[in-house]
């Protein structure tokens, strides 16, 4: 068991990357109350980054900044060892090129103490592949943020084959502190949770397109009008088991289960084992408000109707 | 051309079936100004269907209704002839059942004149199914709502192999006035466009269940923290256009098309063929903001912005 400082102790850390990933980390850390140290590869970036961070801050204003927060806690440097020096907690948004990444963990892995944790932004590449030749690989995790990650409070939480359980765990605490919605996931998989989600839709809409049956501009007005102002507010298994009323998810399964084998989507349907109904519905169940259904209906209502009047409104 | 009224003229529609989808539809025709005849299948079923629009009302309400709406307008009926009798557009909400829907579709094509069109809130099945015994079919059409249907604004129309290209347009328009967002689609394919890419993702899901990558706790935790609250602001298409910065969609498609074939969601992904490319590319080009992606990603900004604190203040 590492030693990793109390998550609620963190009060420095360094983010990794100047790109949007990078700048949206130190942001949100910032806006969170953060001391940041800031990594460039190339000092010539620091404009750029810093106009990120601009931008980012007046929505993170509008949000409520956290006592202190300033973006003055801000330090910026090209020197990787003086970026990480100090820190309690590494955010790394480096370029997506696994070999880039491989040498960055064998540096990170020897300068940076091993009772702190890395997080990696990755969306493409596993912290198995990453980890390879970090000589302390035991604390290393994927952070993986939803872009605009000063926006978005997704962040999916992953170890490697060489990743402690603690680290995860740890990870989790720390960015459930920080303001984030931390998701710990099960297994290593590609695409982790949400983008694979959401490359499930896009590669439908990709083929709606090829055929001809429906325009971007047509998938978008889907998306909005249809599904989002629901899905802000139910993932998609609480809005189903909500919809089917009091018999929730076991209705909606053993009445449309047949359904899922019709070419709706390009995407072929799991087999409906008792086993992956039994998941969903008791996965549902433990997720409902035990006030009952029409209690979740109105709730849902009323949220819909927040977001829509908040859509409506303009955002002003 | 059939002779159908002005869409702004309409004051007086029919909506067929007692469920959570008629009673929505009527409730929001209501909440719209309109008079309106709902037809139950049996009276036994009006106090669950008063049920259904008493809890739409207070949203509604809380949405803003139209000068002069009132629960007032609405006459309950389980005869069809009546229900129907002086409607100048019916919104047919049936059960899901091919031959019920072919059976209530060859009455109406004889109790309904035929300049009054005719739309089903049908999600399973095509109009061209529907429409086979109805001797006056030219007039019918799809008008697919999202659940519930008093709160999500979209309704995708499109007409069967026998409707007439102007009951279809006439459509859109009627559902414009009425304060919907049509999506006229381009081809009558199972499932529509919003429910074929929610069923993309919820697909997804069930697999990523089935094989223990997540539990459906953590499939809603993502969606709604990740993709969600963008997902209402920007559909997909835009989201990734805005996120790429100047290059947009092309950008997305040079540098990311690559990974479409890595094993991210059991969905296999089309050819990137340089028309797919173009019709993605040319559609988002149309769909953007000429002020440029930095004001788009600002404008995103500011709405995701009102979108999280709407959620988060509970909407209260």
């Amino acid at each position: 068991m590492a030693n990793y400082p109390k998550p609620e102790s963190v009060t420095r850390v360094a983010s990794l990357g100047g790109g949007p990933i990078g700048g949206g980390w130190a942001a949100h850390f910032l806006a969170r109350g953060y001391e940041v140290s800031a990594y460039l590869h190339d000092p010539a970036e620091e404009p750029t980054f810093r106009g990120i961070l601009e931008t980012a801050w007046i929505s993170l204003t509008e949000l409520g900044l956290a006592e202190g927060a300033s973006l003055d806690r801000l330090t910026v440097t090209s020197d990787l060892a003086k970026s990480v020096d100090g820190a309690q907690f590494i955010q790394e948004s480096g370029p997506e090129i696994l070999p880039v990444k491989r040498e960055l963990y064998r540096n990170l892995g020897e300068i940076v103490p091993t009772d702190v944790v890395i997080g990696s932004s990755t969306s493409g590449l596993t912290m198995t592949e990453i980890q390879l030749d970090c000589a302390t690989p035991e604390r290393c995790v994927i952070g993986h943020p939803f872009n605009p990650p000063y926006l978005l409070p997704l962040v999916e939480i992953v170890g490697g084959k060489k990743t402690a359980a603690d680290a995860v765990a740890w990870a989790g605490s720390f960015y459930q502190v920080a303001g984030k919605a931390p998701l710990i996931m099960k297994k290593e998989i590609p695409g982790f949770v949400a983008t694979r989600l959401q490359e499930a839709l896009w590669r439908e809409a990709l083929h709606m397109v090829d055929n001809d049956e429906a325009t971007p501009e047509q998938i978008d007005i889907a998306l909005k009008n249809g599904p989002a102002p629901r899905m802000v507010v139910q993932g998609q298994c609480m809005a189903f088991h909500v919809a089917c009323g009091a018999g929730g998810m076991a209705t909606n399964l053993d009445q449309f289960g047949p359904t899922l084998k019709l070419p709706w989507t390009r995407l072929a349907a799991p087999d409906l084992t008792q086993s992956l109904r039994d998941k969903m519905v008791d996965g549902c169940n433990e997720m409902a408000d035990p006030a009952g259904f029409e209690k979740m209906a109105e709730e849902r209502d009323r949220m819909i109707v927040a977001v829509l009047k908040a859509v409506q409104g303009g955002g002003g």
